[in-house]
């Protein structure tokens, strides 16, 4: 069967990924998205298992030295990772994986795992991001200050990233990342063997 | 205004480029497909300057003195050519261009134009080549014979093509198609300065 792709979805806080994810799901079938580990408190209304695999720190630490992540990195004070093992079972599966992780962590990524696809998701204007963290109402001013300043880093350090998609609205942003998707699926020389096999 | 991309399409004659770009346009807009020019004789049908631009030998050569083709190649005993002009001035109007050539014309293009983006649409298996050529009843079986041969050919030097097609059905390849043309609008820098500038 075939194998599924890996798609790593990158951009700052507030941007509106899980929005546009959510977008993506209504029209894509066959997509798996990564929940990531994390040893940072649950926010309210946040379930373990579904939006992230709350851990403690010994556990984390537990699951670094047993290799168990594809990717991990500490980011204002907490721990995030990807768990390998869910991400390989639904590639074989024929199923295409989606991280959502931040640029480090697409960084490791894209070494251990040369194949993987990384989108970037960028806000039309930084004056549109800010609007959005505050409208989202979960963090204190200085946070979104320390958020917005990260994202521009980001957003200049984002040229290792093989597509773009300005999040202007969640309809178009989702329109692009599916074309992302099935556009890659057309790379494969797989898909030429069937033929020049015959 | 930002610029358009040119996207090479090839494919085996009978495998329905025609009509899986026909059904492209029903559903994507600012797409310019380029005429080619052609030393051959017009087939019942063919019109002058909207399927080629129907040249005599000694004007073909001229506009080859002129450098006036991006490309251009001999295939059983006629001259095939694309002027450059035109595409030149779609681009510039921030058009996609589609070049419907072959597979020696796309090289000629990828050394000119290393940014243009290129596409082999396939046939889902030879025995349905064979039908369609046959369905079509333009040609002698001697000479789909010969296409036939070619085809082979040409699929198994298609490695340089950034993207394959495969032709199952026409809405499929054309969504395809549509899904590559969209993606790649995706991956310039360009998108990121907008946002990294402001």
């Amino acid at each position: 069967m075939k194998k599924g792709k890996i798609f790593v979805i990158s951009g700052p806080a507030g941007v509106g990924k899980g929005s546009v994810l959510k977008k993506l799901l209504e029209t894509r079938e066959n997509v798996f998205i990564s929940v990531s580990a994390t040893t940072r408190l649950p926010r309210a209304g946040e379930e373990d298992g579904v939006h992230y695999h709350f851990l403690d720190v010994d556990t984390f630490h537990k699951w670094i030295a047993q290799d168990a992540f594809l990717e991990y990195a500490e980011y204002v004070g907490n721990f995030y990772g990807t768990p390998r093992r869910f991400v390989d079972e639904a590639l074989e599966k024929g199923q295409d994986v989606i991280l959502e992780i931040d640029v480090r962590g697409a960084e490791q990524i894209a070494q251990k795992r040369p194949e993987a696809v990384l989108v970037f998701i960028a806000p039309p204007s930084w004056e549109e991001l800010e609007r959005r963290l505050v409208q989202r109402g979960t963090e204190s001013p200085e946070k979104i200050e320390k958020r917005l300043l990260r994202a521009r880093v980001e957003c200049r350090t984002a040229s290792t990233y093989h597509y773009f998609v300005i999040n202007d609205t969640i309809e178009n942003a989702a329109k692009e990342l599916n074309a992302i998707m099935t556009a890659e699926h057309c790379r494969s020389m797989e898909r030429m063997e069937v033929i020049s096999g015959s």
